[in-house]
């Protein structure tokens, strides 16, 4: 037990501080939205200091932010790609408060931006213009987690990393995991139907979340919450938010099913000669490691090359063409250290694997997993980054990149792919020293009409946000699309809940 | 690989000849739904001759049915509790003469009733009046499945044993089982949110659906496919027609996600002293079989009884209170069992397990799953069966049934209780003679307060359907309710998509 509990938290721990490490650092601050993006303005009212003194009464002065320098940061995203122009950052520590909130902004036609840990990749969680930013950061109360059950309740504002410490304590895990675990929230991966690390293992959060609270544009509080795995009554409601980005109502409670915390984990870094070596590896391992493989990722030589020059890492073996990180997660450390080996020696002996480590030791584990986590980072880190991350068919996961090499030419720093691969979903990064409309335009919409071509999706799990809004038609159909405006409108008919985001601006 | 497709085929082989056993067996026809239940048609139009022959210009008239032999098994659901007056079937060869029927029936105001393999256990697949029955049995094609991926497409009326044996051909299973396997079909399954017995291990179709394609009230086909398992692109409309048992769309293809197929299976039959010994004994399942365990049901003395006694099966071990039993499947038969029996023996040494079999066998497996399979059937050859499918939580899981037995006295046959422990789901099962509004009565609404009183779900996997419109609320939030009429106004705005079901009524 003691192996299991220091592990985990070994784990964890590496992937809370990349995070924390990248925040720290300055970065340019982008110039507005309005500006790059050319958007309009839709007619709003502007926040008066009357509706700031309202707000004032409502939750109290010290939750109602309006100095400038702590605004900037509610108002810039993660990646320094957008920047939005709001003058008040809300932060209710209730449900109530919330409530109150939407319901006062419903009656004056003020437009708001919800907002969890601000890591979102597509623009979706700061303003593009004026829009109030409701931050959920006081409403991070664990409410119960049963271990018989494995069922966690949790508001919204909880970060990840503090409700899968509280899971471990439990004997749990939470079914999602991902690089920005130690700032984003769980109520924001829930809004945006966050995949990450786990989805081979556990599956997406429409199957592992059992029930939302949420708060609608008007102030209603609908409360979808559910304590059970099986709740056949009526319309399934909850999924209309998971995964909506806030634009139909502001999820401020969930329960979520957490499985067991495993007691063994066990991790192979291994090189491979071509992707189709990669493709066969990951096959045998679906088939050969079955119930107990947790992850399964690939990386190219350029990605592994940015991670180990920024954050001056060392590589574990030589140098290859492509790189996978597999991870097993199991009830019994022998066993499943026996199936590790033997999948590995039958790589090796096919001639898909050409070198590999593997450990079970939770220091290595995590040096080995640094190589993957520091990745998109180590991009930022270039410079600037186009990030990019598309479903494709998996016989086809890898082309996209040698094509968008060709096409970028100089003008990319690095072109390279990583992703997860058990989930066909590629990570297409292209990094340079910083934003030009020339690069933007060498690769936009380009990217996105190669994909479409594929069939593939224009955005695997970052969503669409702001940032690929005009891009949504490159993967859904027109009368989809249609459906999408004619549910926005019944619960939202005033628009007023993160406009600008998700569906088509015109 | 003989021995994991044999197994495969030995247990769904025993689940299909249950219900084609049962189902061939003349049962009392029930009176007319309108009679017994006392509704009010709504102002649909009725078919007319004219309407007939537009139909069989757009499909055939080879399958457009008014035999009056024939419409009687599609006018009686699986239970024999409810009976329309339709007196026309249509049976659609594609999404393309489905849309043109819907397009049609919109123009005209005719209602209509899509089914499946009518294997519902809550009126919701049978017309209640003359809706036409818009039989789905025509379209069985499966489309694809891909080995690498594990994604299947299928039209919705594909059978889900058909399904199930193409899925073990690429090395793969169906996320779902569930008695009625040989008759049921995948697209009845996904309209219903359907549950079964692999919940626990593969977790709600919510999860495993990756995309659908659903034909409309005014037979617009909405495209909702998808072939990967990460898409954020825009609302996850997909949702809405999982479980939303045809009110709002029906169903023409999906896109499943099928884990790869175990290689080995072992099942434990084992006898409890107390039912707090079989809540202790799941929660050990959990944490030592943790990734293998594929079932845990329980299942108390008298349901067992009702099996044995109609199916003159053999009991493996002495009589006691509780029974439970598990099935493992994983990928390393040797380490499975060394898993399971190390289970075991804690249980034993513990208390919490009295007596038990375990075995690998394929033919004792098959033997040991008919004692749980079986009982649902046994149940309703009493006479009548009132069935009560219920989430409860787990520490009050069984209580409600000596409080039914002593509330219903002499009028019942029996009352007794199994289900799906691992999902906190209860099949309440009340058996006589016949029905009786006597025994109706002194049910419900009692069972559905009850339920309610414990914050439970009053239906965990069957659905709504028509029989339980009026006990939505004890589960939902008015304004949870109002939501989905909004919805249904929104998608269906005539309301001719199996109406009279799902919502309440008034």
């Amino acid at each position: 037990m003691l192996l299991k509990s220091s592990l985990i938290r070994a784990v964890s721990q590496t992937k809370g501080v990349i995070t924390r490490g990248y925040k720290a650092k300055a970065k340019k601050i982008p110039e507005f939205t309005q500006d790059r993006y050319q958007v309009s303005r839709k007619s709003f009212a502007a926040v008066t200091d009357s509706d700031v003194s309202q707000f004032e009464k409502t939750i109290g002065s010290k939750y109602v932010v309006t100095d400038s320098e702590e605004l900037l940061t509610h108002n810039v995203d993660f990646l320094k790609a957008v920047r939005g122009n709001s003058k008040v950052v809300l932060k209710p520590g209730s449900t109530e408060e919330l409530s109150q909130i939407m319901k006062y902004c419903y009656e004056k036609n003020l437009a708001v931006c919800p907002q969890g840990g601000n890591t979102g990749l597509v623009g979706g969680s700061v303003p593009v213009f004026d829009e109030i930013v409701i931050s959920l950061n006081r409403m991070n109360k664990i409410h119960s987690i049963d271990e018989m059950t494995g069922i966690a309740v949790a508001d919204s504002g909880v970060i990840l990393e503090n409700l899968e410490k509280s899971a471990n304590e439990h004997g749990l895990v939470v079914p999602l995991d991902l690089g920005a675990k130690a700032s984003c929230h769980i109520g924001g991966n829930v809004s945006t139907n966050a995949g990450g690390l786990r989805v081979i293992r556990y599956g997406s959060l429409h199957g592992s979340v059992l029930g939302v609270e949420s708060v609608l544009a008007n102030g209603t509080v609908l409360d979808l919450m559910s304590n059970f795995k099986k709740d056949n009554t009526g319309y399934h409601l909850k999924h209309m938010f998971i995964g909506s980005e806030g634009t139909l109502g502001i999820i401020s409670k969930l329960a979520i099913l957490c499985p067991p915390a495993p007691r063994a984990f066990h991790v192979a870094f291994v090189g491979l000669p071509s992707f189709d070596a990669v493709l066969q590896t990951y096959l045998s391992a679906k088939r050969q490691l079955g119930e107990i493989l947790s992850s399964c990722e690939m990386m190219d030589k350029d990605a592994l090359a940015a991670a180990i020059q920024h954050f001056g890492l060392k590589a574990p073996i030589d140098d290859y063409p492509f790189y996978m990180l597999l991870e097993t997660s199991g009830s019994n450390a022998d066993h499943d250290q026996e199936k590790f080996n033997s999948f590995l020696e039958n790589g090796m002996e096919a001639g898909h694997i050409v070198d590999g480590t593997i450990t079970g030791d939770p220091g290595k584990m995590q040096e080995i997993w640094k190589l993957r986590e520091l990745v998109p980072v180590a991009l930022i880190e270039d410079g600037y980054c186009f990030k990019y991350d598309i479903s494709l068919p998996l016989r086809q996961f890898y082309e996209i990149v040698p094509v968008m090499q060709e096409r970028c030419g100089s003008l990319a720093h690095r072109v390279c792919g990583y992703g997860h691969l058990g989930d066909s979903n590629l990570h297409l990064n292209i990094s340079c020293s910083e934003f030009t409309p020339e690069i933007y335009k060498r690769i936009e919409p380009y990217v996105f009409e190669y994909t479409s071509k594929l069939k593939g999706s224009v955005s695997a799990e970052h969503g669409i946000g702001f940032l690929k809004t005009k891009y949504l038609s490159y993967t859904k159909a027109d009368n989809a699309i249609d459906m999408m405006k004619e549910v926005k409108n019944l619960m939202d008919p005033k628009g007023i809940l993160n406009p600008y985001k998700v569906l088509p601006l015109n």
